[in-house]
């Protein structure tokens, strides 16, 4: 058993309770497959929804942008925000139109934003995101200047409340549509990584470095997320 | 020239104006080449974000779920959402941390619910969701029983505000970084569809049918989308 988040009027599901979770190790699962997240926070009781790249350390999720950008703003004030993660797996087609459905796996984690404060944390942040899709980059990159440090907003978010829906499986149709005369099935879907392209002003060899072993053509994007996730 | 959607301050670009843009044209084709969208509301002031698959005719959105759920029975009512769309189509590696990137298009798009009332209303929308998917398959699925159609809560959302965001090209290094000696490039990033899986109960032919001839194995999920929305 790992841990699990509680579950609560926001998160606990009141239909198909037999596809929600809220142990640590799915959702962390879910989280760490995937490199956007799409952000919903409230401007003047308006909702907003940003997609952006995010990182996890234990409960606590982190994303950034320019310090200046309206969201960072904002939300360096703390803010309340729901943070979900979505992966498309397939696509059902069933006998009738009521039963069509699309095979997925998502997470929505709520909690409060605060700003990463000093250039040591940003640094150290930052860094965390780098490696965390090059394991290991972040020691060969040029260094950080003090400017880009102060220029950059970091958003952290300790999750106080999360749940993961997942829908695996098939064709689901009524007992007496199985005789209807129409074809049924799954179509599988899957984010895959192409081959990889070097700058042209390398002055370095240019095939794919260490940090990016796990990008092989045609590799899944959430088995290299999750591979790199267990090196941390 | 396209119709364009207002700048507002909602959805002005303030930074990297370049990566902005309003006409129907690019918001509609990021918008048609999703089958997922993200939907951020308000609940007791605060934010929620529901990922669903979605359609749309013109400038309306439509989603569905269970008329019983909490999302389609508050969004029924008439709230202000916040609907977006993403797809990731690279990463980007620079030579310092600070211009690590991705690539991607983006919709924002927001507005208000309605719900969809009549069964009429509820079955076509219901069909032009299927059809969107798997192009004349609504006319060949076992018909809707009326149970269903009252099972089902449909929202429409016209847009009244949107913008598409999209960063393309390469990696793009300070002048003075690209002598350093470490490597830079993009690993690109793809949705695919896989081998269709044929429900192993059918009465037909289970050959790939007519209305998922696009859904070839490897082809981009993103490729058949807009296929598809070019036949409607």
């Amino acid at each position: 058993m790992t841990e699990s988040f509680p579950r609560t009027a926001k998160t606990r599901l009141r239909r198909r309770p037999n596809r929600g979770f809220h142990d640590e190790a799915t959702v962390f699962g879910i989280l760490d497959a995937a490199v956007l997240a799409h952000v919903g926070y409230v401007i003047d009781g308006e909702p907003h929804v940003t997609p952006t790249a995010f990182w996890r350390d234990g409960r606590t999720l982190f994303w950034h942008g320019s310090a200046r950008s309206r969201m960072i703003e904002l939300q360096g004030k703390g803010l309340a925000v729901c943070v979900t993660v979505s992966h498309l797996d397939g696509l059902v087609a069933a006998r009738s139109g009521f039963h069509h459905s699309a095979l997925y796996r998502s997470v929505m984690a709520f909690g409060r934003t605060a700003l990463v404060e000093s250039r040591e944390a940003k640094r150290h942040a930052m860094d965390a995101f780098v490696n965390r899709l090059y394991p290991g980059r972040a020691q060969v990159l040029r260094p950080y200047h003090d400017a880009e440090l102060d220029a950059i907003g970091v958003i952290a978010m300790t999750i106080e409340d999360a749940s993961a829906k997942i829908r695996g499986g098939g064709v689901e149709d009524d007992a007496e549509d199985y005789a209807f005369p129409v074809w049924a099935g799954v179509v599988p879907i899957r984010t895959v990584v192409g081959a990889v392209e070097p700058d042209d002003r390398l002055v370095v060899d240019p095939a794919r470095p260490k940090d990016l072993a796990r990008y092989a053509e045609n590799a899944r994007l959430d088995d290299v997320l999750l591979a790199n996730a267990k090196d941390g």
